[in-house]
């Protein structure tokens, strides 16, 4: 019999070996100063190209205007209790209206975090007798929701359409058996490559699968589609998502997230969620700020405009000068390349120290062995200035990169 | 093969089904004005006993303030990300510390929300090889811990020692073959019926079963031992206590949550809880907000005392006047009755609608058929008026729910 903390202590985890030298620099790294294109990391101005401040919401006056009042007139308590014991209130009803009016859908639920809620909502849709479906790539809190279904998943190949119909006929031979259902689960755009789901293509097997469809749009939503309605509607087939399910933790620039479908489906879940019906409410000044930020989104169009007028620059800029974002769709934007671990260190500490680039890099297992991917988000309140540099300073990289200049085994100590 | 939605409009659950009747008034009701011991439900003003807002912190000009500031200090939206990729913050860093500190353990680890947080952090510490051992009574945000893990589990029924010995012998046997570690999982204070877990007696088998102890102390954080330490402290056990997980959500009037460890530990669940590393960081005010909610804790005993000097009254008041209150050794305070479903309404909408007393019912299957829990949680901010009101009209309904008065079927409509 093992002590469990004495198998913690050996076994750090992929990102917990690392703690030790990347704790502060790689991992954890500060941010301070007003959110926007320039931050302070280490003390030194840099152009942050890591966060998901979409649409500028995150300081953008009206924002900041509606969030400090909203918490002056009701403080981080209200409402005190879950929705359904003590915590209802007009205005989160009010914002649920709003939500559902927004996306065209009969009805919408609050969820108090988005990766509780996506994971709790998938959950509680499905029974033991009924079949998930779902796409390799997507996002832990789907994964989780999965893992609490208490029937049969079949996993399919990320936005492979012939895995997809494979995995829909493993699944309703299954159901055949059991009776249940099947509940297909994937992304509007998956946050690490940028790709949107094939929506189009999934909901062309419907007719003959019957299934219900479930999408995470966390970074569709407010990026894409008619006012920011979402990867659906960007592909025309935001009536056939039967559960959409958006985050305000992103374009939104706050916490908290939603559900949207028909009336009878919602009320279900209102009354279903154990991560609702157990937890408690969203704090007034969270839904006080949603409802102000999608009015932005819906009569502003102007934030979404300027994203796309800098991801637009971006991405082109980038592909001219022979980078490969791969199957990007979205603002999203990767760069991949080929290196090692140690060169993608390399490269992040000479992006951060000596151009005053601050952008994530993801590397294996995320991404294969020897690629190394630099994701890039823009933002409304970037510049095509910024756009610019940036795109010269990878030019730069990618040629020391390919001159080995990176193998250098002398690692900068950033402390 | 079924439709999920219809299956779903079908089975809308133990409570959607009830969910036309109930909406609004025994389900999603609205406590509307200030958060106090008065509010307004419908219309009139009520005393409300249904909120955990056990410190009177919710609605206190100091904390009013520091959420107000922090929220036009900050906004909501910062900082942007999860803490590993770009939200962490030195206001983080000072609120763990200050937690660790105050909960005397080595290190402290935030988290963005309770629910999610004290289910990946119970997932996060166990492999397929070791076994977790957890009351029959813990919260569903721990049972959704205990769901995720991959490996064996076994469940102890609600705080009996007997039954406690029996499953950690069968996890010794396991883990034995296996090669894993034990980890038992219960809760501080339970807060349905207030009763403490019997952590005392627990941390006694630990020479024997080398287990680890992780104690969810939602309702005792802030309420019971030396300056709201928890019922680890209340006991005499704390520092036998190896995760201790405390909420924001009750006592501190907040979201979010916190575990508290050792060092080694705390940095592995740093690095390895999926709901925090795929999730965005708790927003500043919060952190802000729970900063000063926490140094209030531990400098000014008089929130706890008086909401001592209340629950003290309202549970000694009830006893002598012939209720019965269970086995509750906390703030929480349920009271007993026997009766049907249709008494439990009826007593609940008489206790409103005739005098003015709002407090949560609480019904099978929660609690064995014919039997009604009323369940009353005092607070700092209530007097000792309100005590004495709601012992006089808990005689009264006594007395008429023992001459049958509420077995009428004419339920006023509350519409």
């Amino acid at each position: 019999m093992q002590d469990i903390f004495d198998k913690i202590k050996n076994n750090r985890g992929p990102l917990g070996k690392h703690a030790k030298e990347s704790h502060g620099y790689f991992t954890f790294p500060k941010l301070e100063g007003e959110i926007g294109n320039k931050m302070t990391f280490r003390g030194k101005e840099v152009l942050v190209w890591s966060i998901n401040n979409y649409l500028g919401f995150s300081n953008h006056p009206a924002v900041r205007k509606i969030d400090g009042e909203a918490a002056v007139q009701w403080g981080m308590g209200y409402p005190m209790g879950a929705r359904i014991m003590s915590g209802q209130t007009s205005l989160h009803e009010k914002l649920e209206n709003d939500l559902a009016d927004f996306m065209q859908k009969e009805d919408a639920f609050l969820l108090n975090y988005g990766y509780q809620g996506c994971q709790s909502a998938i959950e509680a849709l499905v029974d033991r007798n009924d079949v998930i479906v779902y796409d390799s790539e997507s996002h832990a809190c789907m994964v989780d929701g999965v893992r609490l279904h208490q029937g049969k998943r079949f996993v399919f190949k990320h936005n492979d359409m012939e895995s997809f119909a494979k995995q829909l006929e493993h699944a309703r031979k299954f159901s055949a058996n059991t009776g249940g259902g099947i509940l297909v689960v994937t992304e509007g755009v998956f946050g690490m490559a940028g790709d949107q789901g094939k929506l189009k293509e999934i909901v062309e097997f419907k007719e003959e699968y019957k299934f219900r469809l479930f999408v995470d749009d966390a970074h569709g939503f407010g990026t894409i589609g008619e006012n920011g309605r979402g990867a659906g509607d960007y592909q025309g087939v935001h009536d056939k998502i039967d559960i959409y399910f958006g985050t305000f933790a992103k374009a939104m620039a706050s916490i908290g997230a939603f559900v949207a479908g028909d009336e009878q489906v919602i009320e279900f879940l209102r009354y279903n969620m154990r991560s609702q019906t157990f937890a408690k409410a969203l704090p007034m000044p969270i839904v006080a700020g949603a409802i102000k930020r999608l009015e932005m989104m819906r009569t502003e169009p102007e934030h979404k405009e300027k994203l796309w007028k800098i991801a637009t620059a971006l991405q082109d800029g980038l592909r001219k000068a022979g980078f490969d974002l791969g199957v990007t769709n979205s603002a999203v934007t990767p760069v991949f390349l080929k290196g090692s671990l140690g060169e993608a260190t390399n490269i992040t500490m000479d992006l951060r120290e000596n151009y005053n680039i601050f952008c994530s890099i993801v590397v294996y297992p995320v991404v294969p062995k020897e690629v190394i991917m630099l994701r890039l988000i823009p933002t409304s309140v970037h510049t095509l200035t910024d756009v610019e540099y940036t795109i010269e300073t990878f030019k730069k990289i990618k040629v020391k990169l390919e001159a080995k200049e990176y193998e250098a085994s002398e690692i900068v100590d950033w402390r």
